[in-house]
C-alpha cells in the first residue's frame, strides 16, 4: 500500500499523508530487501515505531513527531481547550517515552506543544490546523537545512570526483538531499555525477543497508565496501574527498559521529584526501569545550557476534567492546560543513563567528 | 568423536591420528559453535577438507598435505615400486588440484614426492615409514618455526601490554602458536598475560571466528571488536603493540596481508603504537621489487552482501569493491619478526642479509 511513489523517497522517509490522517514513513527495518511504508495513525503506532527503529535519524524522527502531534490531535476536536492542551501533554510525553534520548524526539514535540500553549483562546479546530502549519514547517526547515548544507558541500567537490562516506545521512535519516549524502543527491538533480565509496558500517551496516540503498535507487554510482578496504580505496588514488556526518560538534570543532569515522579520518589524512563532516548548526554544541567532554554510548556484544547472522561469530563468553560512536579529532578535519556556510581551522575562533 | 583433547587445539588444527591411518583436522568451518574433528582417511576426504576450508592457513595446509601423502600411501603397501611412486604422483596431483593458488599445499606434496623419489630401490614398506617422517618434519619444522617467531615477538612487548591483531595467524592456521598470535601464546605458556584485541576482519571473519576463539580457548584476556573500533581503542591507549601476520614480503619490506591491514598500520603510526608483521622466512619473496609487484584477489560481492547472513543487507544491484588483500607500505612498519630474527628498517638492506 505506497502512498507515494518511490522517488519520493529522494525526499525523506517520513511524509503526512494526504488526507492528513497518517504519518507515512518508510520501514527502514525492512530495508534494503523490502521498500514498505508504515500508515502510523495512534499515539501507539508512532511510539513503535520509533522504538524499533522503522523511523530512525535525528532529523526524520522530529519530523515524524511533529506529524504525529498533529495526526493525533485530530482526534480530539471536540474537545475544550484545557482538556485538548492536557490530552496533547500526555499523548507528547508518551511519543517522547518511545526514545528518550533522541534530542530531536522531545525538540519536536516541545515546539509542537508551543504552538498548542500560544493557542489558547483559539477554537481547538484553529489549533489543530496551527499544529499541522507547525509540522510543515519543521519539516520544511529541515529540507532547506539540507539544501544549504549540499550546496555549500557540492562547492567543495569537482564532476567525477570520488567521494568515500561512513555510515548513513541521507534522505532517509533527514528529509531531502539528506547532509553528508546531500550534495552527492544535489550534484545528481543538476546532472553532476560522483564515484561513491559507501563504508557497509559494522556493526549496524547503516551503510550497506540504508546509504547504498538510497544511492542504488537515486542512480549514484556506488560501491560497496567494508570499512577495512577504505584504506585500499583511498591508496589506489580512488576517493577526492571524504563526506561524513556528525552527531555533536565541540567548540574545539572536534566532533562525534558513527564509530570508526575518527579511522577514515587519519587514513584520509593519510593519504592526503580532504575529510568533511556536513550537519546543521543545531548540531554544534559550544557548551561542550573538546570531544574529551562527549560521552560515549556503549552497545551490547550481540551487535557485533549474533545480529544479523544465521549463527552467531564468537563464543558466548568472548567479550566485545562496542562503542556506538568516536570522536574525531578537530586537526583531521578540513572544514566543517553547516547551513550557515563552510567552517575552516581554527574552528575554535571560526566556530564563534556563526553565533555571532 | 574427539581424536584428541580440547587443548590439543593450541598444537594446530592438524594431527596424524594414532594408529596413522587418518589426517584429523579440526573443522574450522564450524568454529566457533562447535568444536568437530574430521578423520581424513582417503584422498577424497583430503581434497574435500582443503577445498571447503575445513582445513585452512597455509601452514596448516601444508602439514595437512604431507599427512595426508603418507596415509594414502599406506593402501599401497603391495605394489612395486613403479606402481607405487605413479600412484603417488596421481594422488598428489589430486591433492593438489584442491586448491590450485595455496604455495604450501604444492609444496608439501612437491617434497613428499621427493621422498618417492628418494626411496627407489628401497621397499615400499620403506618409503611409506619414510613418507611418515617426512611429514613428521615437516610438522616439526613448522612448530619450531612458529616458536623461535614467538620468542622474538615475545621479546618486543612487555607483561600486561595491550596487542591489537587482525584477521587469523594462530595455532588454527599454522601449528604450535601460530605466527601473529604465538607470542601471545608463548606468553601464556610461561604466566605473561596480555590484553588482545581481536578485529572481526571483514568480510570473512576471521578474526571473530578463529582468532578469538583460538584465544578464549587459551585462557588469554581477548576482546572482538569490529574493524572499524581499532581507532577508538588505539586513541584510549588500550595497545601498545600491533601483530599481524603476512601473506607475502616484498624485497623492499612492503607486505600483503588480509584486507584491512594497511588501514591497522595507519592508525598505529597514527598513534605511535608500534606495528610489527610476524611471518617465516619463507614468505619473503626477494625476486618481488615492492608491494606494487604483488597481485590482488578481487572475490565476489557476496561476501560482502550476503555471507552468513539470514537476509541480504544490500540491493542484488549494487556493486562491491572486495579485495582480500593489501599492501601494507614499509614505512609503516616497526619490524619484520621472522624465525630468523627481528628485522628492522632500512627493510630493502637489512632483508638481505637474511639470505646472506
Amino acid at each position: 500500500m505506497p502512498f507515494f511513489k518511490e522517488e519520493d523517497l529522494m525526499s525523506g522517509s517520513v511524509h503526512l499523508s494526504e488526507d492528513g490522517s497518517a504519518v507515512v514513513i518508510v520501514d527502514q527495518t525492512k530495508l534494503p530487501n523490502r521498500t514498505e511504508y508504515l500508515a502510523l495513525r495512534t499515539k501507539e503506532d508512532i511510539y513503535d515505531a520509533i522504538k524499533v527503529l522503522a523511523v530512525r535519524g535525528a532529523p526524520a524522527i522530529g519530523i515524524c513527531a511533529a506529524y504525529a502531534m498533529y495526526v493525533v490531535s485530530r482526534g480530539k476536536a471536540g474537545m475544550d481547550y484545557e482538556e485538548f492542551a492536557a490530552s496533547m501533554q500526555a499523548d507528547g510525553e508518551f511519543i517522547n517515552s518511545s526514545r528518550p534520548t533522541a534530542v530531536n524526539l522531545s525538540w519536536a514535540i516541545r515546539r509542537q506543544m508551543g504552538v498548542v500553549e500560544a493557542g489558547r483562546g483559539k477554537s481547538t479546530e484553529e489549533i489543530i490546523n496551527d499544529l499541522k502549519a507547525g509540522a510543515i514547517a519543521i519539516h520544511r526547515e529541515d529540507i532547506e537545512m539540507c539544501g544549504r548544507i549540499s550546496e555549500y558541500g557540492l562547492s567543495l567537490v569537482k564532476p567525477g570526483d570520488g567521494i568515500l562516506t561512513h555510515c548513513n545521512a541521507g534522505p532517509l535519516a533527514t528529509s531531502k538531499y539528506g547532509t553528508a549524502i546531500g550534495p552527492i543527491l544535489l550534484g545528481k538533480e543538476r546532472g553532476v555525477d560522483f564515484k561513491v565509496f559507501a563504508d557497509e558500517t559494522r556493526p549496524l551496516l547503516q551503510g550497506a543497508r540504508l546509504t547504498s540503498y538510497e544511492l542504488e535507487k537515486a542512480g549514484v554510482d556506488v560501491t560497496l565496501i567494508c570499512d577495512n578496504m577504505a584504506s585500499m580505496v583511498m591508496k589506489n588514488g580512488w576517493v577526492q574527498a571524504c563526506f561524513v556526518g556528525c552527531d555533536r560538534i565541540a567548540a574545539n570543532g572536534d566532533f562525534a559521529n558513527k564509530i570508526g569515522t575518527s579511522g577514515v579520518a587519519i587514513l584520509a589524512k593519510h593519504y592526503g584526501i580532504p575529510f568533511y563532516t556536513l550537519g546543521p548548526t543545531s548540531t554544534i554544541d559550544m557548551n561542550c569545550p573538546t570531544g574529551a567532554d562527549i560521552r560515549i554510548e556503549l552497545r551490547e556484544p550481540d551487535e557485533i557476534k549474533t545480529m544479523w547472522y544465521e549463527k552467531p561469530m564468537a563464543l558466548p563468553e568472548t567479550k566485545c567492546f562496542n562503542p556506538s560512536f568516536d570522536v574525531t579529532d578537530h586537526e583531521l578535519l578540513t572544514a566543517i560543513v553547516t547551513d550557515r556556510g563552510i567552517v575552516y581551522p581554527p574552528f575554535d575562533v571560526n566556530l564563534k563567528k556563526l553565533f555571532a
